[in-house]
């Protein structure tokens, strides 16, 4: 299926060195992907050029005059920046040009931006971050991730319907188990928050799991892991922490002495392939749900390769037809309640 | 300095198969410690017999008729069964004939029991469940860990608090660095509870660092993090379960084909010096701090050299003199807010 997507180029700690290689080398390894490349055309030329590449009927610049800063405030990206590299590429999304953006650019704008000009789907009252963790029975969707901070329990149920459909149009799963996240998996435990959004989760229609722990995400217990976007973000910052930890620890050992080192030169093919399979940059690009578009977020330090992922993420939502279904859920769900 | 501890010997998966020869080892270890062995006198005193250990002054057995299950509520434990190990145990620091006490029983009944028998100290209005995590740095003291899924800011400033007393009585340091747990570094960012929770840490006179993020807690940032049970709890077990899938994918690309176990057969070594520096034992026993008595909670899997470090817990904070701190700080704030 021939798709387009808008790529926010100037976005990210590194910018055009990552972002238009990243979709060069998507565009080369998906025939029927369209890129519009948006930022300072200059700039985006100019890395065209270094890499030997020229724009052709799949790979267009869209020039964008400005450029939100990592540490912008949301409000001022806003209203401040109407031409930036962000906008300009929601407003591709918002005109039809393209099926989906994805930028590397400060979070707290992106959002901002994404809800002003793309507007939030029927029925949905904000919009949710999901990644997607890895665990031992393969990966899981985890959300919100810190969009909202202060939820009632209608939110947990959108992102909990929200999600189901991106999973089920993206990985064509009928129907996804869907688990909240909770402090126990007894019925009394966990606070007001969790136990009305159970209720609601159990009365959806949702194949609902019932209450998780944060032990279960890394266990993959379910499809979809659902939680406010406080607690989802210290899950996910912890997380981050720890691996970095484990891995600094690992390098130590193997660096203690030259017996060590020489296990690590007999053992780094294993080593190798156990850092692939647990490297996060294949996860990368977390989406923006409960837009009419899609918005992929890329982590800002995202190199390459890690961005060619987001791009991918993208291009899956786009075929997956993400939006009609969860706005055709929605629908059905109003109809049924009234 | 001579210190008695209660043991809860009947508590954890494996009861006085591991409680009592880690009571023998730390008794043995420590000369200056004598342990009280609560529990079933019989199977107490025949799980001494197979170890061919006797009991005397340093080692003496409590005869406790009850056992709390693992499962049992907490309200049931503590109304149904008087003569539990856990009540026994308790009652032994009520009564002065113990320093602190220690058990891998059902979180809930200790809970509920500690705070029945014990009582709260002046000016906290509930417990909290700190735990001692590994750090990049060396370690880091989180609190709550469950005990409190729905915290006033005013909670988080007592757990602060104590923490900060705790960790000064322990370790030494004079004045304890102190994070809030939150979803940004910046001022604007997280929930009205951290945003009041630090307005009032800041004038608290604790050595407040501000906010911190997930991955603070294992970089090792500030000496203390706080956050509310729900938060700490998720946090924690997230934790939990990324470690345990890392270590089951590097068992399983160990085991991938010969050449692999011949690596891992030359890296044991080193593996095995960094299983030992985040062995996770070496952490167990969390303090139920906010009564007025020494309470250690272990984990109710807790092998022998698990439980032996709770126990080294129970003793370190009671040679610290933790109550007379925490209280003397409270009184302080008390007078100087009259």
């Amino acid at each position: 299926m021939e798709v387009t997507v808008a790529v926010d180029c100037m976005g990210g700690d590194h910018g055009v060195r990552v972002t238009v290689p990243a979709a060069v080398n998507v565009v080369r390894r998906d025939p029927a992907l369209s890129v519009i490349l948006v930022g300072k055309s200059d700039a985006v030329e100019q890395e065209l050029a270094r890499l030997g590449v020229s724009p052709d009927g799949r790979l267009t610049v869209a020039h964008a005059g400005e450029v939100v800063g990592m540490d912008e405030a949301p409000a001022a990206a806003l209203r401040g920046k109407k031409d930036s590299s962000m906008r300009v590429a929601a407003n591709l999304v918002e005109e039809g040009l393209a099926s989906a953006c994805v930028s590397a650019g400060n979070t707290g704008a992106l959002m901002a931006i994404s809800r002003f000009v793309l507007k939030m789907l029927a029925g949905i009252d904000r919009p949710a971050i999901a990644a997607i963790l890895p665990t031992l029975k393969g990966h899981t969707y985890v959300l919100d991730l810190g969009a909202n901070v202060d939820c009632a329990p209608e939110h947990l149920l959108q992102f909990g319907i929200m999600c189901s459909e991106l999973v089920s149009s993206v990985e064509g799963k009928e129907r996804p188990t869907i688990g909240l996240l909770n402090i126990g998996a007894e019925d009394i435990k966990g606070n007001d928050l969790v136990k009305r959004a159970a209720e609601l989760m159990r009365a959806s229609g949702l194949n609902f799991h019932g209450y998780v722990e944060g032990d279960d995400i890394y266990k993959g217990s379910t499809d979809v892991v659902v939680c406010d976007g406080f607690v989802g973000n210290v899950a996910l910052k912890t997380s981050e922490g720890l691996a970095q930890m484990l891995a600094t620890y690992l390098r130590e050992e193997f660096n203690r002495g030259w017996l060590s080192r020489l296990a690590g030169l007999v053992a780094l093919p294993v080593i190798n392939a156990f850092k692939r399979r647990v490297d996060h940059r294949r996860y990368n690009g977390a989406t923006l749900l409960g837009l009419r578009g899609i918005v992929i977020k890329s982590h800002g330090s995202a190199d390459i390769f890690a961005f060619e992922h987001a791009i991918d993420r993208a291009v899956a939502e786009a075929r997956g037809g993400v939006l009609a279904h969860i706005a055709e859920r929605m629908a059905a769900m109003h109809k049924s309640a009234a």
